[in-house]
């Protein structure tokens, strides 16, 4: 287990103990918190009586089962109490992470004749007589569905459209906080994919952007393609294409680092569901020709009989030397390595098998194909998708502000152009004497990249002719 | 035109002029504005230049048109120049007048890790496992989705989803102003009742109710009634129960001011669309035994043969003595009118035939049936739908309350006992002692109405069983 040595705030709680006033209580609390293996953050003083000190201890915890153990331990002590224990992830959480305001105040008829009836009366005919206009005098123009039907979320699966609100609502604050894009979270109650695209075409008329999110493949290729044919306002599976946008970013920056043009490279791509293809047709646009996929059998080639419309497709698109073999044996002077599967399939041996100065993408989530400490001696450039490692890939660097550039020019749709553009945006953050093995993508919280990407996401859409708006 | 009288902010907008430097110039200004009417609010001075003194005047217009005659007026003065015009109701609704936020910062990995990845799988977990939770852990237990096919939308009728957007924001924000629930629009592109009620059972799995708002008539029967059976949260169209609380709040207190008990009234009910309709089975769950609907040709009678579906079920359920007749025949001897139809359609002369002590409720919007000032020397209680008088019978009194209560326990339905529980709380907000002819129904401002509502509805849920969370 890769992540036992992740001791982070999502396992967090926070224990209320009723301590007896005698030295050396503290210490003996502290150190069965240790002997299990979590981390003390803050101790408070809640209370002070005659006998009693009531503290509450928040304790970082590196798994969920470590707070039960923890609270096992410490009732069981002479002179310790616990009192109250609360888990701060699920505090946080209480009555959904994010709300529907009002942008002003309504306190008096004034305000309340102008906001409602009878003043928006006028502002109803307006946008009657020119339709356009709803961009401008509505949350139209700044804001964006995000879709699912609670299929493929996170690596839970088939959670069903209300297990999956909060990831909904956390991406509707990542828009927001990022992006300043207002984002709103519709869960479905349907799998069918001819009931996704008609109810998302009949609610479409409020939104100036659709994204979909944890729509399980194959049937989130057709629901994209459908919706992007049928709607006039952008439609975006992140999934797919955000994964893309960042993977290819970092690949631009961590080329400068090796040296290495995209025509030269040979890629191995571990993983082609929905984002393993998306990033493969993302590469292919920059310029890599030689990507070998792989499935748990084995390389993708033509020759294989037992594949999927879809990766029969992937192979006819990718491998040009009709590569076979197991990722093993592929492996071998393999430039790249693109993990989007499963921990544990690649191991130092492969890496000491590849090219010279080897780049290794290793994102499965939470657990990476191979865990950064094993993999650093051997690699030139490491990344995964954790943010307690170095080189985060994280669709949050792309999706607040594609759909801010987008929205910014009431764009049509996210194109190719624009998503290529995103992805230069990301890397361009990090200026050439900046870069290095551990620095070739930009923090999550770093400021700068939403409004940069935005802006080449709108001059991208201007360009491509899909811009309603062009001042 | 009643509304000529009607000196409102909706109508309001700013002038910056550039006036020559010499005394007078603004007085011509100023009585220029007079003449064609409008009021002035605030005059402010923007610059001083030597021969030219740069104003901003904010101008309250009785009439929309009137913006442009003072325009016009203006620009063609010696010393007067209008440098720009701003509409200040459109500028209000610029980018809409609604946002999504965050409830919490995501400013650092810690925080990202609870409200994201990775922490948000165990919430996510937890709902699948126990999905009642999702109620307390995302925002379903305090949203509305506020949904409309923009088929009937203020007077303005069938304007489209686009153009009716500006009056569901409007509501959302009222819903967050004045009940603290979220609420957001949802304007479906289609008019067709088998897809508003498919479209509406999809996206419910993120909503703790459904407020149904401006979908024409007869559609709007059918869309209620199925989404009531169909669904597991509550369903409220509010153009027909909304009213129907808020004008049964009203008679409530009327009645105390007259000193006439239900059972013993003689109502004329004027309009007998979706409103009127709502509106007459709740007074008749109030006591009234004698209502007798209007259309345009007259009493609503089981004898008429010219009465669709709607209509002869109306004409079966009231009008207990068979009256025929034309409205100004019916209105001899009638203790209460209530219009919810078009202005004009009565006059002194039938007020002066009503029974002692005349309850007119005018609530044709903006203009009612009948002007107030005219109305008062015949009546003892008037009322109508306009803030500008007093007794304005606002639909805002209740709706914010009765959701509020509704999604606090987590109600299935809003049932009539909650309805019924809704309008006596309005009515009561108003002590015995206070009530009079002209303060027979809260202000919409008055901010004890929504918790009182929410707390009434609350405990009718629970009462009558559709209560998921009893304490």
């Amino acid at each position: 287990m890769e992540s036992a040595t992740f001791s982070g705030a999502s396992n967090s709680f926070t224990l209320r103990l009723a301590l007896s006033n005698r030295p050396g209580t503290l210490a003996r609390v502290t150190q069965v918190i240790g002997e299990v293996g979590a981390n003390i953050g803050a101790i408070d003083i809640v209370r002070v009586e005659q006998d009693t000190l009531t503290r509450d201890i928040t304790v970082y915890a590196a798994r969920n089962d470590m707070s039960e153990q923890i609270v096992q331990r410490l009732d069981a002590m002479e002179g310790v109490r616990v009192v109250h224990f609360s888990d701060r992830t699920f505090l946080l959480h209480l009555h959904g992470k994010i709300e529907v305001r009002s942008k002003m105040q309504i306190r008096t008829r004034d305000e309340l004749s102008m906001a409602y009836t009878p003043g928006v009366a006028r502002v109803c005919r307006a946008i009657a007589e020119d339709p356009r206009r709803v961009f401008g005098l509505t949350i139209k123009g700044t804001t964006v569905a995000v879709v699912t039907d609670g299929t493929a979320v996170l690596g839970l699966g088939d959670i069903g459209p209300e297990a999956a609100l909060p990831v909904m609502e956390g991406k509707a604050q990542l828009f927001k906080e990022f992006g300043d894009v207002n984002a709103f979270p519709i869960c479905l109650a349907t799998k069918d994919v001819d009931a996704i695209v008609e109810t998302v075409k009949r609610l479409a008329p409020g939104f100036g952007g659709i994204n979909l999110e944890d729509i399980a493949a194959p049937r989130c290729f057709e629901i994209e393609r459908r919706l992007k044919e049928e709607l006039d306002i952008p439609v975006f599976h992140d999934d797919q294409h955000g994964t893309a946008v960042v993977t290819t970013a970092a690949l631009i920056n961590a080329l400068k680092v090796v040296g290495k043009a995209p025509r030269d490279l040979k890629v191995v791509m571990m993983g082609v569901g929905a984002a393993g293809t998306a990033v493969t047709r993302m590469l292919m646009d920059l310029g890599v020709e030689n990507i070998i996929g792989f499935d748990r059998k084995g390389a993708l080639h033509t020759g294989r009989d037992d594949l999927n419309d879809e990766k029969r497709r992937y192979a006819e698109a990718t491998n040009p030397d009709g590569v076979r073999g197991t990722l093993k044996e592929v492996m071998q002077g393999a430039d790249v390595f693109i993990g989007l599967s499963v921990p544990g399939v690649i191991d130092e041996e492969d890496l000491r098998h590849m090219a010279e100065a080897p780049i290794v993408f290793a994102m499965a989530n939470p657990d990476p194909e191979i865990a950064p400490e094993r993999a650093w001696p051997y690699v030139a450039v490491m990344a995964t998708g954790r943010s307690d490692y170095p080189n985060q890939i994280n669709n949050v660097l792309c999706f607040p502000g594609i759909f801010k550039g987008a929205l910014d020019c009431r764009a049509r749709d996210i194109n190719e152009p624009m998503k290529m553009a995103a992805a230069r945006a990301i890397a361009g953050t990090i200026d050439e004497r900046s870069l290095a093995p551990g620095y070739i993508i930009p923090s999550v919280f770093d400021q700068r990249v939403a409004p940069a990407v935005a802006e080449a996401v709108h001059a991208a859409a201007v360009e491509s002719g899909v811009a309603r708006k062009t001042n």
